[in-house]
C-alpha cells in the first residue's frame, strides 16, 4: 500500500497528530556522512517494517530518497527522521482516511572519538523493560522506558546504562545495543530481541556480516566475558572499560574491569569495531 | 516544585518535544458540563501523581483551574490536556531546563445514551498489556498498546474490548476501565490495576466512594459474574449485553449474555449505575 504522507521537514505537528497522542509512529536516527545516509537500507527496512507491524500506510521509498541528506553538506550529520500515523481518529480508533505524517532534522554531529580508544564506564539500571513481543525491536514512540532508565544517573563519567527485561535477562543499553566477547565460543554475543528492546541497525548489520551472535543470556554472561561494548549507527562502537553495579544502600557497588591496553581484550575489541567502523567511516583506535 | 510553562492551548508542537519524540508526557480526557469540569480534583491529582512519577516538574495548580474550561460555553464539552517534558534535551537524557509544554482543546461532546440502557457488546483483545508497575496506573502518551489493541475490530456493533496483562490476569478495556457484579461477595469488583492499565478518574471516585473494590482477577471473573459493565468518566457506565470471545480459527466464538431486563442483573447495574452517573451528571435508565 502506498500512502499519501503530509511530509514538511521539521514543521511542528498539530494537537491531533496521533504521534504526539499517542506515541503512535515510528523514528530513525541516521548518520549522514558527506551527503550519503549510511546503512540507509537497514533504516529504510526496520522503519518499514515498523509501520507494517503498526499498521500505519507505508508510503514508497522514493519519499525517504528525495530527503536533503541525499548529496548535502559535507562532514557528519543526523538525520532524525519521525513517522506518525497522522491526524485524528476517534480515541484509540484508527481515522478512516490515514494520512502518515512525516518530519525530519538534519543537525551537524561530532562523535565522541575518545570513546572508542579509552573506552567508557556503563551502570547496571534499575529500571526493567516490560515484555511486549508484538512490538519488540521497533523503533516506535513510545520510548518512556528509555526516558525513566535515562533519568536514574546524571554522572557525566557514566556513558550508559545497561537495561534486563522483567525477567532479568540482558537486553541492551538505554540508546545503545549491548554485545560481549564470549571467552569459550571465541565470538561477539548480543542480546536476542524478541522480547523488548531496539534491534538497531548496526547490530543488524553485524549479525548479517556474521560478527555478532544472538543469545539470550543475564548479566553474568556479560561479567564473565573477555570484552564488552556498546554500540550504534550514529556513535560506532566505545568499548566498556568499566561496568558498576549499585547494590542495595548497604554495601558498595560492585565493579567490572575491563583493561582495554591487554593484548587480549584489545584484540576482541578490534574483531567487533574494525567492521563496525567500516560500515560507518569511523577509524579504529 | 513549580514549573515555567509553556502553554498555548491547542497550537501545535514543535518537532523537538518530547512528548512527540519519546510519548514522554501525560494526558486526560475531562468532560466538561455547562462550564464546570467534572471530577477536576481526581484528574489534577492523577495529572500531578503522573508528573512526580515521571520526574517533570509540576505547575502550580492555578494554571489548570484558569482553562477556558471554567465557567465557558453551555452543554456538555470536552476537555483534552495534554502535558509534556517540553523540548529537547539530548537523546533521552532530560533536558537541563526542563520547560514543560501544556495543550489542551475543547470539543463538543455527546454520550451514546442509548449504550446506558441497551448495553454493549464486548470481546475479548488477542493483545496482552505488558507488566510496568512503575508506570502502572498512569495516564501517560506511551499508548501503543491500546492503539494495537483497538486495531483489532471494526465492527461498530462492538463498542470495546477487553484486555488481560501477559499473565492472564483482566486489567480493563480499550479506553474504559471494566468492573462485574461478583454473585457471592454482592458487591462490583475491579481490576488491581499495580501491574498496567490506566486508573480511571471515575474509577477512582467508585472505589473511593466504596462502591468498587479491587481484585486480581482472570477472565473467568466476569464470566461468572451477575453483571459486568464498561465505564469513564466521559460516558459513564454501559452494562455489558454480550461478551464474544473468538477462540482459535476452527471454532465458533463463544458468547457471554447478559439479559439486561432481567431483575437481578438490572438491579446489579443500577448499583454501579447511580452513583457513577450522579457524579457525571448523567440519568440513570
Amino acid at each position: 500500500m502506498n500512502a499519501h504522507v503530509h511530509s514538511g521537514g521539521d514543521a511542528p505537528v498539530p494537537f491531533d497528530d496521533r504521534g504526539l497522542a499517542y506515541g503512535d509512529g515510528l523514528f530513525e536516527t541516521v548518520l549522514v556522512r558527506d551527503g550519503a545516509p549510511l546503512l540507509w537500507e537497514a533504516h529504510l527496512a526496520r522503519l518499514q517494517a515498523g509501520l507494517e507491524r503498526l499498521g500505519i500506510p507505508t508510503p514508497g521509498r522514493e519519499i525517504f530518497d528525495a530527503l536533503p541528506a541525499h548529496g548535502v553538506g559535507c562532514g557528519l550529520m543526523i538525520l532524525k527522521l519521525l513517522m506518525t500515523r497522522g491526524s485524528g481518529g476517534r480515541g484509540y480508533q484508527l481515522p478512516e482516511n490515514m494520512q502518515p505524517r512525516l518530519r525530519w532534522r538534519m543537525t551537524p554531529f561530532t562523535p565522541q572519538a575518545d570513546r572508542w580508544q579509552t573506552g567508557v564506564t556503563v551502570r547496571s539500571c534499575h529500571w526493567r523493560l516490560p515484555r511486549q513481543r508484538a512490538l519488540a525491536g521497533l523503533k516506535h514512540l513510545n520510548r518512556l522506558d528509555n526516558v525513566m532508565a535515562r533519568q536514574e544517573w546524571t554522572d557525566p563519567a557514566i556513558a550508559e546504562g545497561l537495561l534486563c527485561d522483567t525477567e532479568g535477562l540482558l537486553i541492551e543499553a538505554t540508546a545503545m545495543n549491548l554485545a560481549w566477547f564470549d571467552r569459550e565460543q571465541r565470538c561477539w554475543m548480543t542480546p536476542r530481541l524478541h522480547h523488548c528492546g531496539v534491534a538497531g541497525t548496526l547490530r543488524q548489520a553485524l549479525l548479517e556480516a556474521g560478527v555478532l551472535t544472538e543469545i539470550e543470556a543475564s548479566p553474568e554472561a556479560l561479567a564473565n566475558a573477555e570484552a564488552g561494548c556498546v554500540f550504534n549507527s550514529v556513535q560506532g562502537v566505545w568499548p566498556i572499560e568499566q561496568w558498576v553495579s549499585e547494590q542495595q544502600s548497604d554495601t558498595p557497588p560492585l565493579r567490572r574491569t575491563w583493561h582495554l591496553e591487554e593484548q587480549p581484550v584489545r584484540e576482541a575489541v578490534k574483531r567487533l569495531q574494525v567492521p563496525a567502523h567500516a560500515l560507518l567511516g569511523y577509524p579504529v583506535q
